[in-house]
């Protein structure tokens, strides 16, 4: 694997006030701004003066179901701005950090998420992203006329088949198709224009797509399938892979198996990137980032997390004591998410009673990396040196106070390692990544 | 009809060298800033120094199916931004001004235009509109999978049940159910959530929308349906609703038809108001004025405009010879669309050769309004002042000089007689439209 010194990459997961469930009722947490324009953008100016690589915004389609009046209510992330509207609000006030949102397969049609990650493209200069999502929650089936949510195997056809139908659209013109000649009248060469005639189980689509081609050639791709069918797609069609990771080990050995199936199937390894994603919690000394968590952990109802834990192991987890370690036969089996086989895995390995697995729950399970700036550094750092990361997506646990820290403290610490870059080498995502520019067609 | 003095409303149609199909061929316009935001972010700003109430960004799914080699390519407007990524990204760069897209019922789903448009509505603070169209163009079909264009009648029963769940889904929230409550951990409160159940023979979507009701309560929604059905749907659900009109009387019957529907579904007339669309090109002087107009119509093919005709009289009409009369039985049928319609009367009325009438095709038939800024408004005022408008939409010929000459000549002119604001009223769209905000639910 050949990799510059200088070039780990950064992502941002865009939250209102924080990764960590807890973070909207600290006192000095302004969640009121979730609906605000001028917050984001804050958020989006320290992300680009930290010179990260780009932000990005999860979505789902529908509120989460909860049928429980205890919990009904509580839970924070359940509703914000729509991915792309925002996204290219933010356009217009960075210059450099690409602008990463996710649309689903499941719930939407190739010809519109096509033409908006082209126009967001436009719009950016070239720092547009789309990840590729299938719906995990199945709330959403019941917004779009369904009964019921597909099965994996169902969503993951029509994904792959979906992610064909797009990059295919993004692909409807030739670079210079748009030649603009005034004297002979011609505003497009007809010669530049690419019919796609996509005739398929899922989808037909004739294209071209209404919309030049975009900077980038075609926008970054992002996909988070950790699952058999998600690998396989990701191998297949993506540029980046997030992944939730709780371990070194098995960060390494998701690593080390996405870099072998995209050899498999004749792509360059350097040209898919594994970003593990992180939630920091950085201060200037340990204690104060341990206070830092506290205060966290102290502000999030455990009963939120142990509806999400009964949600995710699909039993009712408050039949079990709240503070004694939990049974060693909770309930898995093969058909389990990836998701709920990390926390089983978690609650064995660290002997986890239900106060301290629903605690967990507060930042989705995902790793946490808490102490002061060397600390951080040195584990990023060794993740990255070792091939369990090409980056990492920052989760941080409160914001915007999260990414000022990161910024402030770890971002000069990585760059005093030189492990990451001192300006942006480039004017598109796909160039700050080291991506090459989708081929002509 | 009461009306304040002061109020005539004006709209901007937004293209990137004018609404002439020749302009991007004048030896000044730049057709290549087509997809690039700085442009549009000048234009928006002139309208906002304009003080203008909005601007609008017309929309289809797909190119305009062509099979004439002759003319293939040398269309302008085939290609260009998403609207809605557009108006976001033009939302931080202006303050005051309305920004309303296009987004059909006929390819799209409600949950989706809901949450785009809601979510505009919060990151603008209260500027967004929605401008509700059926698919015109049967090419869309083609790119949705379907192998047909569905008719008038089904499109606009579609497009009836889609308008009554969009408006359901904003009503999802009532104004303070998002609380943040940090003591209690509540985030909304569910009794200020309205599940919206709707299940239709197009739709069933169980709602409710994953975003908090927006600065507008329900954003702003315009038509431009001329039909039977198009006025029928307008009269119940549209604020504000375009039209195409040529003469004063033809805009005079159209707009008391208007509001005669409005009033007797039980809702105000001053709460919809009707805006045809104007081309002006406007100058210091008739003689430069007119010099303009002949620059514009020299410089578009007029078989370009004989493709156009013959699409909409579903014949070929380059059989006519181009320099005379055409004859008084062209085809027309009680099927025929209101476009063709106008322009059958149009050629009718002033004995138009095809060459002249294919060169009224290069503003699509719109009533232009070509001479000084006296003239101009002399007409816009009458047909406000005699009940024939409560607004235009300015299509400027040629931009961005068009909009920049109409703001620096007319808009003054509008303001000394007492016709339009020196200052915006409000911060929303609702607000300087005078159109009261949705109740709360």
């Amino acid at each position: 694997m050949e990799k510059g010194s200088h070039n780990l990459r950064l992502g941002l997961l865009l939250t209102a006030t924080g990764a960590h469930f807890g973070s909207w009722r600290l006192p000095e947490a302004r969640p009121q701004d979730a609906f605000t324009l001028a917050h984001y953008c804050d958020i989006a100016r320290i992300a680009e003066r930290g010179l990260l690589d780009f932000l990005f915004i999860a979505d789902t389609l529908a509120l989460y179901p909860n049928k429980n009046p205890r919990t009904h209510g509580h839970a924070p992330l359940i509703s914000h701005l729509e991915p792309f509207t925002l996204l290219s609000a933010l356009a217009p006030v960075t210059d450099h950090l690409g602008l990463a949102g996710s649309a689903t397969t499941t719930y939407n049609h190739p010809y519109h998420v096509a033409r908006i990650l082209a126009s967001l493209d436009h719009i950016s200069g070239g720092r547009a992203a789309w990840n590729l999502i299938t719906s995990g929650n199945p709330a959403e089936a019941w917004n779009f006329g369904f009964k019921e949510h597909p099965d994996d195997v169902e969503r993951y056809e029509r994904a792959a088949e979906f992610a064909d139908v797009v990059t295919g659209l993004w692909d409807s013109w030739s670079d210079d198709a748009f030649c603009f000649d005034k004297s002979s009248g011609l505003y497009f060469d007809p010669r530049g224009m690419h019919v796609l005639n996509h005739d398929g189980p899922h989808f037909k689509v004739r294209g071209p797509l209404n919309i030049a081609r975009s900077p980038q050639g075609r926008p970054v791709v992002a996909q988070a399938g950790s699952s058999e069918p998600g690998r396989a797609l990701a191998a297949r069609t993506a540029d980046i892979i997030f992944t939730a990771q709780q371990t070194f080990s098995g960060a390494k050995s998701f690593y080390d198996d996405i870099k072998r199936r995209v050899q498999a199937v004749g792509r360059h390894p350097d040209q898919v990137l594994v970003f593990p994603g992180v939630v920091p919690i950085v201060a200037t000394s340990q204690g104060a980032a341990d206070a830092k968590r506290m205060r966290l952990d102290a502000a999030f109802d455990p009963a939120l997390g142990i509806e999400s834990l009964s949600v995710e192991f699909g039993m009712d987890m408050s039949i079990y004591p709240l503070d004694e370690p939990l049974p060693p036969d909770l309930p898995s089996s093969p058909k389990a998410s990836s998701r709920r086989q990390l926390l089983f895995e978690q609650a064995m390995r660290d002997n986890l009673s239900l106060r301290q697995l629903a605690v967990k729950t507060a930042s989705l399970g995902h790793w946490t990396l808490c102490g002061p700036a060397d600390f951080i550094a040195d584990t990023l750092q060794s993740w990255f040196t070792d091939g369990a990361a090409d980056g990492f997506i920052l989760m941080p646990a409160s914001q915007p106070d999260g990414i000022e820290d990161f910024v402030n403290l770890v971002v000069p610490e990585l760059q005093r390692r030189g492990l990451f870059r001192r300006e942006y080498e480039s004017a598109t995502l796909r160039g700050n990544l080291g991506l090459a520019k989708a081929p002509q067609t």
